[in-house]
């Protein structure tokens, strides 16, 4: 057989992805009009202060405009930073071609291993030739990925040699919220070091927690909750048949319950568990295991003894109560006579499997690994203290991060990629790609380039006020919650379960052009 | 929002499954071939004399015939036996079909929950109507499943009492191995005490193995393969973008590992383990391990610590001493004393929750539940003995079981719903629906009844011998396996993982009428 491609992407490999119009202009063609000067989400003095050279610039909006003279090829790096999200080839597929339409005979350099690679100088040289396989497909495996960080002065200054050594001109950072941040911290330190490196960033994240007034979506959520919906729509339609079981279902994202509501609306289960409801609620363990049981409980009254119930995986963070015992656990090591009785109390009351996890898994740090934490298990020992329930668990996550992009997804991504490209070559650096109206088809997407400045804000970071790109939560006042909230008591007792089914990358656009329910419900309106 | 429906399944509503066309024709427009006499697949006496009126038939296969006069309407039952596969409703919706064209205003019957609403009589009146919904969909739904047996001389005289009540003509029978057999018990009995109802059996499991010469494939396997691959190919390309993790993905199925094999075959992992491979070389579990750590240690060397390793759900079950220590362990109830001293040496040798599983986990009878035991943890235990592995352990079944039926699946279940017509009204009773040539387009599928008694042979069966409808398990010397083992050893260490993705309902053929390689490799000559 040897190194065979399935029929399907043999299929994807002819997608041409569709993008605005004004994209497809060559060098030159394409001019800026300028919004209003922007400021920062939150704490402008201090953000202002410490980007004195990217801060309070306004959104560069892209406009047709007069043909240019000869255009000097660039040289431009590329890197993707972070988990994986269907897309990631397409950007770089976009930025290639988009390098090629604004600068004939550009170099695009794919740094390899995530942000390592730059500090490293390891590239692989990126043309035609080489992306062709890569064009529409999932994962990140044509430069792989990492999680390090460019933000010590050790890390700027290697960083500046890389791409002083191999003479680039511009650098696109593929990913998340802090990935961005670190983009920002470039672009401001290039300018100051008189660096012409012009750094933009392209939002990526299956958690759906980088997003704001100015960025509609971050690209992968898409597919990967479309991924989850399929599998999640095939178990609720397996409870009904079986009328057996109760499925608890763990969702992959720590810090944000995006994906699991965006589920929940596809899916219509009988209970979904939304993290930020929990911390504004400030719901104990108990208070929400007793939510869980009394729908149990009132099926249970009508007959029907199975049910779904999705669980986000960062859920024990935002429970107050176990969240002052992570931090007590941290600092305390292992030593548990130096908890609080408050926390040895919680901690007490956790089933035995839990107690371990919390005391032997440990990140490099010390610190407990919430990511190692069966959140599932523990709200499914909770229950059965209460009664005999047969329950199912599952884990949603590496199963979306590497999905063949939906069309939504590989359309954004070429179009980023696109986008990135002519920012670079333009000379804008400390922006993020940005598409609006991504409801509407792509040639009616508009495209800019918002200031990442404007997107910050002040947190704690490791005990200490730091200037970030702000975490985007599930609103509680917003559509998508609020859709969700006005349901669920229905879908609690009937059974409205809602089969997503498997993506569809052909077909009529009903069922080839779907977006996600998330973004339907906060961008219905059109700018 | 409501009860919702699906952008796909609104789009799937209106598919028109394909199938031969002598199934299109009328009342007596149908002739039959008669074959030659067929045999037990083996102990031919013993099943000839629990058979004397159902033994021994021939193959009867569809032809066109001349029309006959007025046809009578006909009042058909029809249920869903065991576990959920993909098409089940299609069945009854081409038996639904089939009886209005063969015999007009004819009635269907639904039973509710299984066999068990046959004994109860509990049943739902099928029309039209209450069809539509239900085209082309996953799950029983419509309605319910159940597991309990038609066996007992009870049971069979309440099942007559039933069909009698209700003026049935005939039944229709949905489900795997074990449901075929009480098929062709109740056929048997039936004729035996002049009840004139013609019972015949639909070919139903996603585990694969209900198949032979006489019997192509079972349905459901193609589509819950197919999510299955999808969720392994994702898996997959995540290892090799992040290269950071081992994913160990147990799937469903225990009697064999047909869908562990086809699964490999799509998707090409790292390691694949089958059940029968480790039977018939008696690997012990340390064999097993030894096996698998080679492989990690092999790709270590290679700087890949990274892979994907399949599992099948039955594996401990597979493993000789295992299966005897299984067999110790329900001899013994939880009495660890009365254990012979080679059982209570591989006991101990077990890590202390498989110990626990194996000691608490009980089913009915007293017997181990060998379904709840964490086959995929324990070998990652085992593993992890011999060296730090970062693993990700998954298990993938109930994902696939109700899944929106692939064109194969829509077409071959309407199908056999539709032959399930024609034999029923046709007067033949003790039959298995069988379509021959399926890799070929559905038009080209050869239609035919094959006696159920032809299927069987006599195995153990609770310390008793009995006579059932043969398991299939995977064939070492048959070519999906020989294709698998051709190619394993280059898995194993070069990445040479291939990415089905979503089963795609649209689009070009080559994305939307695939079969399974087992199917392909198996049947790649036509009759």
């Amino acid at each position: 057989m040897g190194k065979s491609v399935s029929p399907l992407e043999a299929a994807r490999a002819s997608y041409q992805p569709r993008f605005p119009p004004v994209l497809d202009r060559g060098a030159g063609e394409i001019a800026f009009e300028e919004g209003r000067a922007t400021t920062a989400q939150a704490d402008t003095r201090r953000i202002a202060a410490r980007f004195p050279r990217t801060y309070g610039r306004p959104v560069q909006k892209l406009i047709p405009g007069a043909a240019a003279a000869d255009p000097e090829p660039a040289t431009v790096g590329v890197v993707l930073s972070g988990g994986q999200a269907p897309g990631g080839h397409n950007v770089i597929a976009g930025l290639y071609d988009g390098l090629q339409v604004a600068r004939p005979a550009s170099r695009l350099l794919g740094f390899l291993g995530g942000p390592r690679g730059i500090l490293e100088g390891r590239f692989r040289e990126l043309d035609a030739e080489v992306l062709r396989p890569y064009r529409n497909t999932g994962g990140f495996d044509l430069l792989g990925a990492g999680r390090d960080k460019i933000e010590t002065d050790d890390q700027l200054a290697a960083c500046r040699a890389t791409c002083e050594k191999l003479g680039l001109t511009g650098l696109v950072i593929i990913g998340g919220d802090d990935s961005n941040t670190n983009a920002a911290v470039l672009a401001e330190y290039f300018l100051s070091q008189g660096v012409a490196v012009c750094v933009n960033g392209v939002p990526k994240t299956i958690d759906g927690d980088l997003k704001g007034e100015q960025v509609e979506a971050s690209f992968g959520f898409d597919t990967a909750t479309k991924v989850y919906s399929e599998l999640i729509g095939n178990i609720c339609r397996d409870a009904l048949s079986a009328k057996k079981y109760w499925h608890f279902i763990k969702l992959m994202g720590r810090s944000a319950s995006h994906v699991t509501l965006e589920c929940a609306l596809q899916t219509q289960p009988n209970v979904a568990l939304i993290g930020e409801e929990v911390r504004e609620k400030e719901w104990t363990l108990e208070q929400i295991v007793d939510h869980v049981a009394t729908v149990v409980g009132d099926r249970a009254a009508a007959g029907k003894h199975y049910g779904v119930c999705l669980i986000p995986e960062g859920l024990i963070e935002f429970i107050p109560e176990m969240r002052r015992l992570i931090d007590g656990l941290n600092r305390a090591g292992s030593v548990l006579d130096k908890l609080s009785a408050a926390d040895a109390l919680v901690f007490d009351s956790l089933p035995a499997t839990i107690r371990e996890q919390l005391l032997q898994d440990r990140d490099a740090h010390g610190n407990v690994q919430v990511s190692r934490i069966d959140t599932e298990q523990l709200l499914i020992h909770k229950l059965a203290e209460r009664g005999k329930l047969l329950v199912q668990g599952h884990f949603f996550g590496y199963e979306g991060r590497c999905a063949v992009p939906s069309n939504f997804d590989a359309d954004y991504t070429y179009a980023l990629g696109r986008l990135a490209a002519v920012l670079t070559v333009s000379g804008k650096t400390g922006y993020m790609c940005r598409f609006g109206n991504l409801v509407l088809p792509p040639d009616r997407w508009t495209a800019s380039g918002v200031p990442l400045t404007s997107l910050m804000r002040v947190e704690q970071r490791r005990g200490r006020p730091t200037e970030v790109i702000e975490k985007a939560l599930v609103r509680l006042d917003g559509a998508p919650f609020r859709a969700f909230a006005a349901a669920r008591g229905r879908w609690a007792v009937e059974d409205e379960y809602r089969y997503p089914g498997a993506i569809q990358y052909f077909g009529p656009a009903t069922v080839s052009s779907t977006i996600t329910e998330t973004l339907r419900l906060e961008r219905g309106s059109v700018e």
